[in-house]
This record gives C-alpha cells, structure tokens and sequence, in this order.
C-alpha cells in the first residue's frame, strides 16, 4: 500500500462546506505541502492561491477548470489547476483526494 | 497547531459507510498505528480488535459503549472501547476524531 514517509501531518481536520469536503494537512522535510481529503457527493468551488496537482484517488467527479468545459474525472486520474484561480467539482460519488501544492 | 512528527501515512483513505465516515491511517516509528478520521452525521457502529482510545477532536456525537447507557461526547473529550467489542456512535454535526489502537 502506498505511503508518505517520514512527515509530519497536522492533526486537526480542514472542514470545508460544513464537513462535507474534509482533509489532511501533510508536511514533506523540505517543507512542500500535500493534502489527503475526501469530499462528499455534493459541488463544490475552491480558490487556488499556488498552483494545485489534484489526483483522484477514488470515486468520480466532474470539475471545470478555468476557461474550460466540465470534465469527467475518475480514481487514477488528476488534474492541474493554475495559482489564484477557483475550479469547481461536482462531486458523483464519495471520492479520495491527494492535492499537492506546487511552487 | 499539533503535528504528529516523522510518522508514515497511507496514502489511500479508509472509507466505511458509503464513505459517510473516512480516516488515514498513520504509523509511527515504533510500529503503533493511529488513524485520523472524520465522520458525517449519522448512525455507525464500529467493531474492535485492539483496545482503542478515541478522542473527538471536533463535533458532538453520542456514543454507546458495551455494557452503558448512551453518553455525549464533545469536541475535546475521549473515551476508551476494550479489545474485540463493538460500539455505536450518533453522530449529530460533522465530527473530526484521531483514534488510537492501543497494544
């Protein structure tokens, strides 16, 4: 099974849309950041300040990018979002996501 | 803000009840295992086969351990479940928890 090693996780949650979208914080030695989180069914917008990686790791969703049409998204496929924009999901089933923040 | 340091992480989520409660499962360097998780509002009812202590970092649940009556549990409070048991939890706004299997 795969693994982080040797980080550092926060432990409180990131609650987002009244707990339906919720996530890990995970802290990398040289200081580079991922997410580990899971989203509800549901749809759901977020803002970008740096720019984000988004693998699904499991479940299926569609999300527009900016300046693009939707997209069907599934486990074992990701996504680029660019720095200070905002995509949304519509999120079909219960999906696992790993976001890493890119600079 | 509280930070487990130098432990591995699966990256993959644990995910019960149609993905209604999910968590991460972290492994410290001797070998102990915690998971961080987080559950919607609902009725679950979980099986042990460690003795686990569970804390609820955030949330309100109740919560029926073997052989009680149905207790509230708040954000910053814990409680213990022995080996090989079971327990049900209600769980009434989004609720954030680290659980500890105990050896």
């Amino acid at each position: 099974m795969s693994e982080f090693k040797n980080v550092n996780i926060v432990k409180l949650a990131n609650v987002y849309f009244d707990g339906k979208v919720n996530s890990r914080t995970i802290i990398f030695a040289d200081g580079s950041k991922k997410t580990l989180g899971f989203m509800q069914p549901g749809e759901y917008t977020f803002n970008t300040s740096e720019p984000e990686l988004m693998e699904i790791l499991a479940g299926e969703l569609e999300v527009q990018l900016p300046g693009t049409d939707w997209q069907t998204v599934q486990g074992g496929e990701s996504f680029n979002v660019p720095a200070n924009s905002a995509f949304t999901m519509k999120v079909k089933t219960a999906s696992d996501y790993c976001c890493s923040f890119l600079r």
